[in-house]
Order: C-alpha cells, then sequence, then structure tokens
C-alpha cells in the first residue's frame, strides 16, 4: 500500500462520442483516490477499429514509457472496436461491459448499438429547451432586465459575486430551467426590503448566501483594496441579505463550499422545481 | 422481445452526492433502448442508511403499481447504505461495484470512501477557472467587448443565431476555457473579409456553420416572417461566411445537427485547445 505517499497514474477516457460520459464516471471513481495524481488523456470519437488500433498504440507507448499499466475507462457501443482496445497493455475499466446485456436482458428489447447516442440531439424539443433557458439566463442575468419575470422558472437574488450567474447558467444549460438573476446592491439592503420587482414575483425568489471571508476573497480578486471587497462591507451586505430573506421567508442557501453542480442540485431539491430536460 | 412496440419503464438514480453521475451513465446506457420510454426519478444526497431506506420504499411502491421491477442506477460509496439500497424490488445497476475495488487493487490504496466528492470544490484552481471563464464568456458575448480578446482562448465566429453563445458557455462552465463570440453582421460580410478586431487575433478565431434551413427555422422562432429570418438572407449571409472562412482559413464546423457538448468537443479536438481543467 502507498499509504500517504503521492504517486502518479496515467488514465484514458476512451469514447465513440463526446467521452462525456467516460469522463463523468471516471472522475467520480478517481475521486476515490485522492493521494493519487491522475494524468488523464481524453480520446473522443473513437468508432472503428482502425481508429482504435491507434489509441492502443497510444496506451502501449505510455505503458512503456511508465512501466505502470495505464487505467482505461472506455463507453464503447461497438463490441469489435471495444474488442481492440481491450488488447492493450492496461487495466480495463469497461464502463457498459456487463451494464448493457444486464438491460437487454431484463427490457427483452436489443441495444441500438447506434454509436455516440448520449450526446447527440435526440429530443428536439428538449434540446431546444435548454438552448432556450441559456439564452433566457444570459438576457435576464444580474438585473439586466426584469420585464420577463413572469416567464421565469426562478430568480436568484444575493449580493454581488455570490454565485448567482454562473448558478443560473448551469441550471439553464443542463436542466433546461429559465433563471433569472437579480443583485441586491446597498441601496436595496439600506431599504431592509426587496425592491418592488421582486416583491412582485416572491414564490420565485431564491437567495444565494455565502460567507464573509469567502466573498471578501472573490471580491478582492475583482477589485482589491476597495471598499467593495472590505470584510466590513461585505459583513453588512451579507447580515442585511440575510435578514431579507428571513424576515420575507424566501428560501435560500449556503454555497460557501459548494461547486455550481451541487448548488444548482440542491437548489432543484429544496424548491422542487422540474427539470425541463431528462 | 417488445420489437418495435413502445413501452415504459421506470428508473430510479439514487447517489449521495448530485446524482450528475449516475444520471449521466443512465442516460448513455439508455440512449442504446430508443424505443422504451423510461420515466425517471432522480433521487440525490443520500447518505445515510435511513434516507435510503426511505427510497427503497419509493421504489418498492413504483414496483407495486407498476408490477414491473425499476431499473435503479446508483453511485453510493457507501457500501452499508448501498445494502440497504440493493434489498429494494429492483433491477440494480450499481455503477461503482467491481469497480472501486478494482481499481483499489490495482492502485494498492485504499478508497476514501469520502461521499459527494466527484462534484465537490476539491481543486479550488479548476474551480476558479471555471468561475472565471463564465465570468469571461459572459462579458465577452456577443461582441459586446473587443478590448480582452488578447485574453481569449478562442473567439467563435459566425453568423446570428449559429449556435456560439451556448458553445461559449459549454466550453467554459465545462473545461474552464475563456470563450470570446463574436457575430458576423451583415455589414462585415459585405466588406467580405474580416473586421479588424478580428483580423488582430486570426489565430484564435473558429467558425461555426450551420444549413440555410435549420438557421431559417431558428429565426423565426425569433423574428417570424422578418427579412431576417428569410430564406434568402440567411443563405446569403451563411454563404458570405462560408467563403470568408475558406478564404482566410479559418478552421470551421457546420454544427446542424450537433449538440452543445458535441460542438465543444469537437472543438477542442480540431484545434487542440486543452482544457483549463481536468
Amino acid at each position: 500500500m502507498h499509504q500517504g505517499q503521492q504517486f502518479e497514474r496515467s488514465v484514458f477516457f476512451v469514447s465513440d462520442g463526446t467521452a462525456i460520459t467516460a469522463e463523468t464516471l471516471g472522475h467520480s471513481l478517481l475521486a476515490q483516490f485522492p493521494n493519487v495524481k491522475f494524468n488523464v488523456r481524453i480520446i473522443p470519437y473513437i468508432s472503428s477499429e482502425e481508429a482504435a488500433l491507434k489509441v492502443v498504440e497510444e496506451i502501449n507507448a505510455c505503458y512503456h514509457e511508465e512501466g505502470e499499466l495505464p487505467l482505461v475507462f472506455d463507453t464503447l457501443v461497438d463490441a469489435n472496436v471495444r474488442d481492440v482496445i481491450n488488447t492493450a497493455n492496461a487495466v480495463n475499466l469497461d464502463v457498459f461491459e456487463g451494464m448493457i446485456s444486464k438491460l437487454e436482458q431484463e427490457l427483452k428489447t436489443a441495444p441500438t448499438k447506434l454509436i455516440g447516442q448520449t450526446h447527440a440531439v435526440t429530443n428536439t424539443e428538449h434540446y431546444k429547451a435548454r438552448i432556450d433557458a441559456v439564452h433566457f439566463a444570459l438576457d435576464n442575468d444580474d438585473g439586466a432586465r426584469t420585464r420577463h419575470y413572469d416567464k421565469a422558472d426562478i430568480i436568484l437574488i444575493g449580493v454581488s459575486r455570490s454565485g448567482k450567474t454562473p448558478t443560473a447558467i448551469y441550471l439553464s444549460l443542463q436542466f433546461g430551467i429559465r433563471v433569472a438573476n437579480y443583485p441586491l446592491t446597498e441601496e436595496d439592503l439600506d431599504d431592509n426590503r426587496l425592491p418592488k420587482v421582486l416583491r412582485d414575483h416572491k414564490k420565485k425568489l431564491f437567495g444565494l448566501m455565502i460567507d464573509p471571508d469567502r466573498l471578501v476573497a472573490i471580491r478582492t480578486e475583482r477589485k482589491a483594496g476597495s471598499r467593495y471587497a472590505s470584510y466590513s462591507q461585505c459583513q453588512m451586505e451579507l447580515r442585511a441579505i440575510e435578514g431579507i430573506f428571513i424576515s420575507e421567508g424566501i428560501p435560500f442557501l449556503n454555497v460557501t463550499e459548494m461547486s455550481i453542480e451541487e448548488i444548482s442540485t440542491r437548489i432543484l431539491q429544496i424548491t422542487g422545481l422540474n427539470r425541463r430536460v431528462s
């Protein structure tokens, strides 16, 4: 056991499509081994045995150089292409192996074996919903416009740089949800109540909170030494906004330690908001 | 075999984290069975045996109602929680089973068994790169500003509504790449050459092409009956821009049939651009 000590290992993600699935699953598994430094190569669009042979050469060259078997995660639908990849000097982590046949058995229907289906535009309705939602998020970013709030599924509110924009973007791109976001400024906070435009859509509001230390750090990168980035200013704004969230009964989340993905899925869970895509 | 005929099946994605991995892999696999209508329930943040028991009840109720075993994809790190889920009346598609132990054996190191690691902010550098890139994409969307083009990794160009913005957003959010985008307007196209601001950054340019029929459809949704959405206008703009791409030697991609994910991964492949995150 390499206890505690850091070591490296090469990893290949091989796919007949975008490789997003192989990458997502691979990263999930590798995250369980934080003391290993994984050197990742992503190889998408391998759809022929010929292309697979070249990948095998690359994997073998890597093994030859490093003296340790590279890890190979693949999501290849075509068994012939998969068989070629499996000839490499590597630890094969075949994602689809077993699962597809288990599903075939259970569903009593044959898989299409069509490659690149995962991220293909198979459902144009869903696809359009996502694109429309992205444009909606951009058009309604940062309080730029408020006249479309009746069409929003949710309106994120928070102080400047609390994570509203990236969260809005993720929710729209991934789930097709129409998200507006509105920054509560010092003026709004001085009033100690919601601006009218938000009061009219109170049921759609969701608040983002963040710890003052983190907010100071983020704002300092933007405007170092400014009042905007000072601890006292950040703390004041955050106390005021938390007061509004609580007194107005607006659901909110402290996002300090969270990634965009976590914030977004938590928001869905808390609000019960449904995805427009699945 | 249910050949050709459409039938339905319930699916559960269960996770101790965001459920994004379970969902991504599950959708990949289910995409192989397009004649089945899958009714999906996503259940994130199941981190205790108690919470898992409630999920088991929900799965069993579903089985009871439908008379067919639901499919359950799970990415649970804790074996005890997983064991509880596995008691449900369901077809268990345990994503991590086997893979984690295979990795443990090969890496000769124990998994942390910490839950929710996949989409946690484990690498703050990478995380910051993504957030910064999203803000960069928004600030440099649609030719809004051009003075930061020296800091861009890539500048997407194309006619209005050819998919530049969603692609820029995806590349930034997913891969931390700094993407600007610039729409070539009729005036630019009349000149039959690149505007100066783009000529100064020619090596960063990447073109998006789209078929006229598709462009007409997209523009019609926005401004039905307008000259902007007419076939002749779309065709004229596309011919002109393709001419510029070719004469200027700008790499480009026809994105008509592609999803944002496909466009984005193809662009990385064609340009050899490196992700800032992995």
